[in-house]
């Protein structure tokens, strides 16, 4: 993934974050908290994982499929790629 | 959206189908059906239209975003287009 | 599915709605239309479909699994339907 | 949350395995991985995060709202706490 170092450092602190998220999961299931409080941080989870999802699809269509510079195989690769992390998406 | 004839058939059959099983629903309900069977149902609803939003968006990736004829300024805006439904799907 | 009149004319209504939406998705591919146009309406179905289903859900709980008139055993029943629809939906 | 000791420890080391997949995220973005393969094993912890949902969700169900021992207003907040839940995912 040809990232520039900006945009690398972006997902690792977003995915650091997601780590943390995981992390409270696990205190609050030690700790018993309720159901419910649990099932509210783990759909933050989630959405968190979709927008990390959602990032790294836009940069992969930007990169590898969009881009002026690609030679037409590689962006036939890219495109099949993007087909088959929608398809197992959208299942 | 430029696509071909047999490709053009086979989404409105697909669309169709999606119609039948909705009045399905409808029947079930003037019938009071149980919830279960309902649900059971409308899961299919659901997953046919996955099924459909599926196989536009790879036509639109193959046809806007890849093709290797497009000028880059459409394949831009193909892509931009792109990026909007997976961020508006990933919510 | 014990709903009330009321009720059950709402969802049929929800239901009607659906199918109204889908047969513009119809018509926009006899028509050509865009596929960025298409996925726009197509995500709507899916939420009008999420927001059926998730009123179904709702008179379930509420009327197969927490009612305080039901036999042990009916709410048994209703809590294993319930947990079946979660899995299908959470795979 | 009352669970016994078992479903406890299931649940932790459930959410330490999602862990794992996190920091493997992280090490791939480190190693600047392919969209593709980042795409995959994201989509695996999306697929751990919603087993995880699913397991609370079904001992809420099981526990909070089904048990025959709750008294009839727990029921009912244990009943609302789901059908709030629900429309959080469903949306």
């Amino acid at each position: 993934m040809s990232h520039t170092i900006r945009e690398k450092t972006k997902l690792i602190n977003r995915t650091r974050r997601i780590r943390g998220q995981i992390e409270a999961v696990e205190r609050m299931l030690e700790d018993e908290k309720s159901c419910a409080e649990l099932l509210q941080v783990i759909a933050g989870v989630r959405g968190a994982i979709n927008g990390l999802m959602s990032e790294i699809i836009e940069d992969h269509i930007l990169l590898h499929v969009a881009d002026a510079d690609l030679a037409q195989n590689d962006r036939n690769e890219g495109a099949a790629e993007l087909i088959d992390v929608m398809r197992a998406y959208l299942k």
